[in-house]
């Protein structure tokens, strides 16, 4: 599947993000061509900005407290073609192309897992060659 | 897109979720037909369990604050195929089958809307007929 991507569309008002008290929402990254959700990182506004401006998916690392370029080590870069907004403004989806796998595990998506522990995909690059 | 669902798999380690300080993480409802992202709301541990007892989608309402059921007023449920779990545990991805849409707004996705307020999809019913 590809993901339909924004055509004509009307323009209603431009959407606020609803930054919580930490000052992030949550954003999905989904893969545009395949439709697979690939992970989920906080941004916040500056992460946003950035992710506007160069199009390279930025996010805020709450473990680091710092603005994180995804890739900016890994090469696994997230070049994003479109962002979308929920009904309540306070999640983003980022509709990407990910270079490598978006996740360190060297798994293309986050969630090879199912909840029982099954691993439902495979591993796409060697996290040693990488990290 | 059918969202290709867990089959042999290995099975590795269970994996536990890592609710946060407030008891929840966040889940991301995807069709598991079209590969859309339908919503994302959050999950506490009683949650959790109603919802793979049930097989129906429940969240943890923040504002409400309160174990909900999707779709338990306006019929729009969620079936529940697959429960995924990230790679550090502290977000959910749930497979499911969407009744009517997944947004209070009447569409099928709550991420209707570009983010510069371009709507990018129609809507698939009418939210006064429902709520």
């Amino acid at each position: 599947m590809r993901v339909s991507r924004h055509v004509a569309g009307m323009n209603s008002e431009v959407p606020e993000p609803a930054f919580d008290e930490q000052g992030l929402v949550p954003a999905i990254a989904q893969d545009v061509d395949t439709g697979d959700v690939l992970m989920l990182a906080y941004v916040d506004s500056e992460a946003l900005d950035r992710t506007r401006e160069t199009g390279l998916a930025h996010y805020y690392s709450r473990s680091r407290d710092e603005l994180w370029q995804k890739g900016k080590t890994s090469g696994n870069a997230q070049h994003v073609e479109e962002i979308r907004i929920d009904c309540d403004g306070d999640t983003l989806l980022y509709l990407v192309r990910q270079n490598g796998g978006a996740c360190h595990t060297g798994y293309e998506s986050c969630f090879y897992r199912s909840i029982d522990g099954s691993v439902v995909a495979d591993r796409v690059f060697d996290p040693d060659d990488v990290y």
